[in-house]
């Protein structure tokens, strides 16, 4: 027979997986608006984050009332914790998405221009990222969040790349020199984006092994 | 007298205002790297990253250790989950005086320019709004950390400005564009710190009343 705890326990899971929907939501909005120059697109990420934001206090209020409830086990707690931290995270990909549709609002007042940033990728693997870490997250796995995590690099790198690329063109074609600074910035987002699934990674493994492994701590067990 | 459990609040608050301390001491470096444009100092800010690393894991064991020691009232579970949340937000001020820090690096490789960017007056706007969300932490003080929300929309509106004007300055004397797009990157970052300021200051009008004000939903009264 399942506790109301643990019914609580499973709502929570529930409620941050739906989070994770809206915020995958926000992002792919974004992505299209930017792919396709649409301001309604852009619109509809700004609703959006309405909803994000009324369930991101959800959450935090549940997950509060749980640990309220009783005095839970070790694993439970973390379990929790990574619920909160997690959340917060979520709630911050949704801001970005709102930071690339402005941007994008921004990009689309100038002529269509072609540059060298494949924006599209890095949204591409910055999405995938949130979606792997859900998946970690749903179900307990540590080794799918340690992919998450090995995966961060390559949009640090792409990121880094684009710079580089737009900084070039702001200095050879000065005329499209705005659509390249709102390209720098757009890929600034992206790259943040993967920093919270990196950031969600990381608290299931925390969640699953007991263990610290940000900034590269590896596996020391937590004494519980 | 105090229990055990009372004595690791405090200690919970006083390892909090030290990282607060230590990130603080990140910006600080970074602001005097940008206005000296000093490598020594950057430098600084990457060897106080790992310092505020190792306090950001101390800090989340504490509090977890606290959360397993027995059932805590609603007002005491607040405190704990806004110290957690905190916490996390003083390691992104940390990342950002990082990200500045880099950012100086690249900078300082060309040509000093004159900018029509006051990053200083940001830098230390952004830095009195995370010391005085600390003193809202320490005081419990809600109407303080209100302060800090108001301020909130004075960094952005200077992050727009620099934009704007950076902006021009790509247009009217590309010789300094890698300068002026350096200078948009750094003021999104100052822009990044008020921001987790902002975020301090609304958990301690959560502890502290037990309302959630997060993106303006006013003062409703969370029921416990």
């Amino acid at each position: 027979m399942r506790t109301r705890f643990q019914q609580g326990l499973d709502d929570l899971k529930g409620k941050l997986l739906a989070m994770g929907g809206l915020a995958e939501h926000s992002v792919d909005l974004a992505v299209r608006s930017y792919q396709g120059r649409v301001p309604e697109l852009c619109q509809k990420v700004f609703e959006n984050e309405v909803l994000i934001n009324m369930t991101e206090r959800e959450i935090d209020h549940l997950a509060l009332d749980l640990l309220a409830m009783q005095q839970p086990m070790a694993i439970d707690l973390r379990f929790i914790l990574a619920v909160i931290k997690s959340n917060a995270d979520l709630e911050r990909v949704g801001d970005q998405a709102v930071n690339i549709a402005q941007r994008v609002m921004d990009l689309i007042a100038f002529p269509a221009a072609e540059l060298a940033a494949d924006i599209p990728e890095m949204a591409s693997i910055s999405a995938q990222m949130i979606r792997q870490a859900l998946e970690a997250f749903v179900s307990g796995n540590a080794e799918l969040a340690q992919e998450v995590l090995e995966r961060d690099d390559v949009v640090d790198r792409m990121n880094q790349e684009i710079f580089v690329a737009m900084d070039k063109t702001i200095h050879e074609s000065p005329e499209v020199a705005r659509q390249a600074l709102d390209t720098i910035m757009i890929a600034r987002n992206f790259e943040r984006i993967a920093d919270h699934a990196t950031n969600i990674a990381e608290d299931v493994i925390f969640w699953v092994r007991g263990a610290d492994v940000r900034h590269g701590s590896g596996l020391t067990p937590v004494q519980k």
